[in-house]
């Protein structure tokens, strides 16, 4: 690259992956583009917690143009990309076109459903601000209905729980679910007998937290169980509909339930396809060393989207630590790489910082390569990393407040049901929504 | 009534007048039902920070069952009533029917549109939480819009805001929306021009906060017009449509903008002309001294309903203070009358505490009895009362956390753009949404 040319970088998606790119390109020399279909950067880890009420979307998202404000060299644009044009470099969106020299791709993952796409609809996943909102209504509504079907047949399994996948996210769900459950609604609802809740876990594994220490997987097992939870391990979802879930395992069961939620397997962004290259199973780009692709060795992957082997060959996990260190390295070398060094010659290595996933309220398990911790010492170090991990003074903040004050209280502060999430509730003769308060 | 009788009570609305009604029926021979048709009781004079993105909705409303927590003879419901049968003494709902002894009604109000109901679609009120979100959402999406206009001719007057009514609402929205625009998203829009944003405040009387004393609505004026509002008084809305507002004053103007925001005029909830009673032209219960109707001695109207003479011959306000003080007031005449002492005896007297707007982030105008106060120190009267008045600790705490802040970094703590909320952008050639991010 001849000196005095500009760098024309374009990034798709503001996550983890995209956003450490972004601000790892700081060479006067690069023109960076960063497209997402959403204006905020998520703190996905904590996306579980707003489902479950205790934190409002605004604590764990931060819009990106916040983020990288004062970055001359960086526009945000807001669009949906609708197909990539690797052979005329080029991406194309709904509101335009965007011609790049280097293209990054961090398009993140949905969850997949191994071959049961209708089941999405009634078991929907974790991934997104809406995701979470919708779960959010679903649970606090679910209570409403309950309070009005006590003593009638309506309420039996009315306030049964699924939550499927035994991963961090799954673990952490199940326990926020029947901690706001037992501890926080139970008491504002007294006319709903405690046995009427149930808070299942199913994982089709032996263990919790497959990718954990397995004396962690027993603490974590065992803190679930303490907290009501049904764990069921080895155990297998073969139907999914409004109205039941069917298990199967040491025996097939059929539970009724209208409240699944979905935290197993990945699905990579059906946009890879587009770049005639090699895909996992999942739908990843299997990348080189250096997160390229052979056909086009100016576009790169990085994050849940890229298969990159740990090493050992199996791929470094879809979480935010590998998509923040791809990010950061594709970022770097290309910052070399308009300052005419020798770039992308050493390749892309990940450094391990751990595993952590929280149970409940003040319980939690922290993996950090030979540490293994449990209970209430790893669950003060989760908070610590996340609040300290979370973008901005003011959410750190704003969050340790909100974990204070629960901690102390059990009141969750973010029990609201708005007007456009309600579902029309079942048992209702009619849609009309009635002006009244 | 005979001792031993157990009172029935229904309250309908768990908005101010509602909920102090509940808050005071603490006999234990009465029993009150609650019912409304959201889950939350909302903080209505800071939800104009929720639709300038200062404050998330869990920040400003509370679930109405943990407020209630702890009051055994309080039943909260979450239905929709749909329709009232004074005669036999009961209300039905989308659940279920409800029977009482005495009915406190308290249904609030919506925005009034003088006769044309179709400027609703284009001109939103801000009443409720989903009021809030939409009216943030289009705000954020327009500078989105905005951004990707620039340099066509698609830019011109997007950035018009129009805020029609210039009593507290309309005066602390245009200052809000002046401040977010030009301090904090201006900034990270460096391809707009300033000279694109233009914010205007709409009122036909000669001068806004027409309650207040002359000298605060010169100052409040004057206070806006340095937060860069155009303020046109004397001026009417003549039409409204999905691209343009025509006012009419001195001359008639026609102006683009697709972000016009009502806050003109109120209208009381159309269950209550099912009471065979008088309206006022709002549709306003017309009250006697004790909150009831003639043809209905059981029956009470409290708060934006109700139309209760202040001594003047004019009505109270349709603002929260006369609301909660007639509530309390029916509650405790109520409890009186369970106990078997003589009630409803003493009409109700309003104690007027005094009214106060804030314009933008740190100026205020705040009239009590003989004080007149502008500027910063009313500004900190506004603040520590409205905190006082939350209704819980931690919401105190945690909007305080989040005006400290927004003080100091002009950064407020909800801009935030969810899927489920965006319109599809105008110049978008597909609705296809693509995963992405």
């Amino acid at each position: 690259m001849a000196t005095g040319t500009r760098l024309r970088v374009v990034i798709l998606g503001g996550g983890f992956g995209g956003l450490a790119a972004a601000q790892n390109l700081t060479s006067p020399r690069i023109d960076v583009t960063l497209i997402d279909k959403t204006n905020h950067h998520l703190f996905q880890p904590l996306l579980y917690q707003v489902a479950t009420a205790a934190l409002s979307p605004g604590d764990i998202a931060q819009p990106i143009r916040a983020i990288l404000r004062g970055r001359d060299n960086v526009r945000v644009v807001m669009d949906t990309i609708t197909s990539l044009d690797p052979e005329h470099n080029c991406i194309h969106g709904e509101l335009g076109t965007y011609a790049y020299d280097y293209l990054i791709l961090a398009p993140g993952s949905r969850h997949a459903y191994f071959g049961h796409p209708e089941w999405e609809a009634v078991a929907p996943g974790l991934k997104t601000v809406d995701d979470a909102l919708h779960i959010r209504t679903s649970l606090l509504q679910t209570f409403e209905l309950a309070d009005e079907a006590v003593g009638t047949p309506a309420l039996e399994g009315l306030l049964n729980f699924v939550v499927v996948g035994g991963g961090p996210t799954g673990v952490e769900m199940a326990g926020a679910i029947a901690e706001i459950s037992l501890r926080t609604m139970l008491p504002d609802f007294p006319r709903i007998p405690r046995s009427q809740i149930r808070v299942l876990l199913v994982e089709a594994a032996d263990r919790l937290l497959g990718g954990f220490d397995p004396k962690l997987s027993e603490h974590a097992k065992q803190s679930l169980t303490d907290l009501g939870v049904e764990v069921h391990l080895q155990t297998r979802v073969t139907d999914i509909t409004a109205t039941h879930i069917t298990l199967s395992g040491e025996s097939t069961r059929k539970i009724p339930t209208n409240n699944v939620i979905w935290a197993a397997g990945n699905a990579a962004s059906p946009l890879l396809t587009q770049l005639n290259t090699a895909l996992d199973r999942q739908g990843r780009v299997i990348v080189d060393p250096t997160c390229r692709i052979a056909p086009y060795p100016n576009v790169f992957v990085v994050g849940d989207g890229a298969h990159m082997d740990d090493g050992t060959g199996r791929p470094l996990p879809a979480v935010a630590q590998p998509a923040m260190q791809m990010g950061r390295y594709v970022g770097k070398e290309l910052v070399r790489l308009a300052n005419g060094d020798r770039a992308f010659t050493r390749p892309f290595t990940y450094k391990d910082l751990g595993s952590m996933a929280t149970i409940g309220r003040a319980r939690a398990v922290v993996e950090i390569s030979n540490i293994k911790l449990g209970g209430f010492l790893a669950w003060v170090a989760w908070a610590g990393l996340h609040i300290l991990k979370l973008i901005s003074f003011r959410n750190r903040l704003k969050v340790l407040v909100e974990w204070l004050w629960y901690y102390v209280s059990f009141q969750p502060g973010a029990r609201l049901l708005y007007d456009h999430e309600q579902r029309t509730l079942k048992t209702s003769p009619t849609t009309e929504v009635h002006e009244q308060s």
